[in-house]
């Protein structure tokens, strides 16, 4: 048997797993996702015995719950050889609370459901992984991995809405989010930046969620996510910045309800809106429409501009990070973002910008641009390991010294 | 009798006015103001025979249009050697349709009716100036000077928003405002900065409102402001830039009404809200509360974030001007935001700053910065005797040119 730590990461109609050995390997065992839940549930299994092998579910499995039961089951199946010892989850808002990862317990489980209005899209899947794992295993420790933990190092004001007093107060914050991702770039980044990677750095995570950080010494100083994901970058899906008078201009002179304004912004602006054809980089950068071109256009002139924001709060740039989807995979993105960046003495390396190296700048760029895949799962498997794993292991080991001794 | 041009600002708790020489002398030869409609309205002559006067009016009076009767009345008395020829208002709104000022006819007023809407705390007020001027005197031509125009030479992707495309074509766009104040300081500007005008600016317009414009050659690139005077920068009382979740949170989960957001957002955030104290800026620098500090610290940050935004989309920055009421008056905040912009090269001359010096960077500086005093009457003026006097003695010139042949 291989003892292997679980990793359950919940969105809203998605579940990705992975089965990580508790013994440091970086790679999972196994991996396998459901995506489309609450319409055609399908099951993928992307690595160990049975890769590639691809399930439709019945369509009456509609909860995150239910699925994630299924799913154990069918790791089961597909790995008896693994033994599930410990489990992390991506919890998507930690609050003021948590700057960093949590092993679960009943006050920090009573904490995260009393989060659950600030991400209610979010949340209450994060808690159903963490249950359905209790209900299969009530044994085994549990860890809280949160995506806003990383921010927590920001300085006030960059935290602060400009809003009476008490709402900061009561919890209405600039939370960031996107952290497991920009934790896990910083624990890299010396890698690939050498001692440079302590300096002022704009890690762009663009993906069909997408935002920026901005880092110093590997810690978060800025970020544009807000309070809630839909702020900053143009998404798939997601307006980002708007301006809080066309929301009262739709309530109060359009008569939309608030379920509609929530709807048009979380579910139909962004990529989708402006080109009127797909949230999908990859279906616009395809199209010659010219308003999938506009969408392209817009797309690239929200992030350079909020990138110059980021730049000013770090008062300078020492290098530049792209990852996830769109930064990882589109070259073309971080092509026309790269040259809207000549003033910073950003220079690519076309071929190397191409082929998706990790290192896509010219010698003589005033600062280097890489891509580096992220690895949310992997940072999670990380944390659990630690919180969950490492106690027990330094106990033994603690207890052998002393039989030596 | 000296014929002159009335120029009629109406806020929304205010009614600014001056009258201009037909024959282009820059200072106003009258000036007088009322404030607080709607509570105490008080007048005051600021300038001509009566200057320094100022006088409790009944507080029966609350509507703009029986308050311009009133100083309109009270302008003959003061200055009886007036003849009033034309009349300029500033209207906030000018919608797609306007990127310059217009001699108001019929057509015209329509339109500036129809986009009440887009501004409903301001638009009929200058509607009423309007009016106003039109019952005293029916013949004299009036000229309507739109505070959106001056930025409808920005670029499509500066003036979108991620919203499905069809609130883009009903107008639903990033207007920009404070447009009369830029245009002011752009039309000065080569007499500061000679043929450095021509390049990269960036004027801070930093009143009770604060925006901020990136020009190129003299012309709007792009502005902090969008669809309404509610985004971007943090102001008097207004939040600027706000996750448009926070507003989905305040409605959905707080139980606001739309109303109550509407003035909260409005009315009783910015530094008033931030600080809880006042939003003066000169009380909050007076202030040792740590909330004051805090508001100005938040203040600054904004402004310096945005700033950076702009920079970016400017692909760099050869100067900088700040105006409007905390702009040139208010020392310590230049010194402030400038100190955060080294990284620009920016660098003040301290004596220079304190006295509010034209210039008040030092000769090493990487780029020059400017106090410069806006005069948004003055720029209205000049549009009105354009529009509304010159073809009159334009056309004088021409027959006595004819008469001379």
């Amino acid at each position: 048997m291989t003892d292997v730590i679980l990793v359950i990461n919940c969105g809203s109609s998605s579940i990705k797993a992975a089965a990580y050995a508790v013994e440091e390997r970086p790679a999972p065992v196994w991996k396998g996702n459901i995506t489309g839940i609450g319409s055609a549930p399908v099951y993928r299994a992307l690595s160990g015995t049975a890769a590639g092998e691809r399930m439709a579910l019945a369509t009456d499995m509609t909860t995150h719950r239910s699925l994630i039961h299924w799913m154990l089951e069918r790791l089961g199946q597909e790995m008896p050889s693994l033994r599930v010892v410990a489990a992390g989850h991506r919890v998507v808002h930690g609050g003021r609370h948590f700057d960093a990862p949590a092993l679960i317990d009943d006050t920090v489980l009573e904490t995260i459901q009393g989060l659950s209005d600030l991400a209610p899209g979010h949340q209450p899947h994060n808690l159903s992984g963490i249950h359905a794992i209790a209900e299969a295993w009530p044994e085994i420790p549990q860890v809280a991995c949160f995506d806003t933990a990383f921010h927590r190092t920001q300085p006030r004001v960059a935290q602060l809405f400009a809003l009476p007093r008490h709402f900061a107060d009561e919890g209405v914050l600039r939370y960031g989010f996107h952290g497991l991702s920009y934790e896990y770039i910083a624990s890299v980044l010396p890698r690939h930046a050498g001692s440079q990677a302590n300096g002022r750095f704009i890690v762009a995570h663009l993906g069909n969620g997408a935002s920026l950080c901005a880092m110093q010494e590997g810690r978060s100083v800025a970020t544009t996510m807000g309070f809630t994901a839909l702020d900053g970058l143009m998404m798939g899906k997601r307006c980002g910045d708007l301006d809080p008078g066309v929301i009262m201009h739709l309530l109060r002179d359009r008569g939309m309800s608030v379920d509609e304004v929530y709807h048009l912004i979380r579910r139909e602006s962004g990529l989708l809106g402006v080109s009127g054809i797909s949230n999908d980089m990859r279906d616009l950068l395809e199209s010659d429409d010219p308003r999938a071109q506009e969408a392209i256009e817009l797309f690239v002139h929200r992030i350079v501009s909020q990138l110059g924001a980021l730049v000013a709060q770090l008062g300078g740039l020492d290098g530049l990070v792209f990852t996830a989807g769109i930064g990882e995979r589109s070259a073309p993105i971080r092509e026309r973002i790269a040259a809207r960046l000549a003033w910073l003495g950003v220079r690519l390396d076309p071929a190397a910008n191409a082929e998706g190296a990790s290192c896509i700048s010219t010698t003589d760029s005033a600062l280097p641009v890489f891509v580096i895949p992220t690895d949310e799962e992997g940072v999670i498997a990380a944390h659990t390991r630690t919180l969950a794993c490492a106690t027990p292991r330094a106990q033994r080991r603690e207890r052998e010294a002393l039989a030596c001794s």
